[in-house]
């Protein structure tokens, strides 16, 4: 039996959850038994009488937060029947998800990603349940069920036989360390704009450093935070 | 007649975007008409009789590259049917996405998403159609459809009365410069953990003081550059 990697997303809203991971490229990988997804709906394991899983925050102030007992019987429901590498929790003061991140965790046997929802979770979850949290930026969503979409897609993708050809996941952005440059299809002309002449000359060694040139001058203008890294490393 | 945000969002993988565009926080914001989304199938612009959308890229390479005339005849059919604020591109090369390009988007009248998908788009549309290019995160994806999913979530949520109590949105991490620190809920003791004392004091004075006292914490330790900026502004 191959192992295959679990990702449990537990989730307040767990419709929301459904299209993205049943279409493309996860919802094949799923198909191709590359992964296993699985979605929990927190109600059903609030143990109060009207499936409540939310309450007004201690101290007032606006929005509400997820109470602990859900929370609390869903993960150590999950943890009596495996062991789990990393519980997640998604949220905007975690640390900033990248492409590293996903490396890491694309070679791991269980994963739980818990979203956050409302205003927040109960802080005793976060003490007493989660191994890592991540933000996978700046900025503040409805609830982390995006956020766990989105670190299960640059997860999943990293599978072997997930994408097609395997040189494509390794060629792209972040992975290099440099952004990638413009990239050209058919048609050559198209409403008076062309194709550059050497990416349609052939020489395979000067295409090489052309896009090699593209993208220092890319990852230079757009990000030279990057940049100054790479050059570090290269 | 009330003026509403309109989004188009532009995706081969239009199913992908279901969900979470008709669920919780966004659903009910479509519903009510606070926000109009409307997705468009790349496909059904094609003009090829397979309605084929993408093509190998010039000068060799893993992945598939999307093909200018589908793109062109969708947005030149929909910018001959009203003007667009922005039309914004999902790239891993892109700016990236924060709070503040959030609060701006969402107080403009028409924008278009176009997701990348394969291994690009074509650098004919980012030259003459785009007018904004946005990443979320330094990490790859699949497709650009969850980043226009995540930048949806973060601009419509904060569209007067999308989210029921106003003071939430405005009290969330990122908007004052500060992570927001840890919030309980009932039950005050669950498995031997105890909420803060000082939040069940009615102190409120003290209370505001605790949750901006931890706030500063919270930035300090998870998040320095955000804490020195904040420091630069207070």
């Amino acid at each position: 039996m191959i192992d295959m990697l679990r990702i449990d997303i537990i989730s307040a809203v767990p419709d929301l959850l459904h299209s993205p991971l049943n279409h493309s490229i996860v919802g094949r990988a799923r198909q191709d038994k590359r992964v296993d997804i699985i979605i929990h709906d927190l109600r059903e394991y609030s143990e109060d009488k009207h499936r409540k899983i939310d309450d007004y925050p201690y101290g007032g102030g606006a929005g509400m937060v997820l109470t602990p007992q859900p929370i609390f019987s869903c993960i150590e429901h999950l943890k009596n029947e495996r062991k789990y590498d990393e519980i997640i929790f998604t949220a905007p003061d975690g640390v900033r998800f990248e492409q590293k991140h996903a490396n890491q965790l694309s070679i791991k046997q269980n994963i739980i990603f818990l979203c956050g929802h409302y205003k927040g979770v109960d802080q005793r979850v976060r003490d007493e349940l989660i191994t890592r949290e991540f933000s996978i930026g700046d900025y503040v969503l409805t609830g982390g069920e995006l956020p766990a979409l989105v670190m299960t897609d640059a997860i999943v993708r990293l599978i072997p036989g997930v994408i097609g050809d395997a040189e494509s996941a390794l060629s792209d952005s972040f992975q290099s360390g440099l952004l990638e440059g413009p990239v050209y299809t058919r048609p050559s002309d198209f409403r008076d704009r062309s194709v550059p002449k050497i990416l349609r000359s052939g020489d395979h060694k000067k295409i090489e450093q052309w896009r090699l040139d593209q993208s220092i001058k890319q990852t230079k203008g757009r990000r030279p935070d990057l940049y100054k890294k790479f050059k570090k490393n290269n």
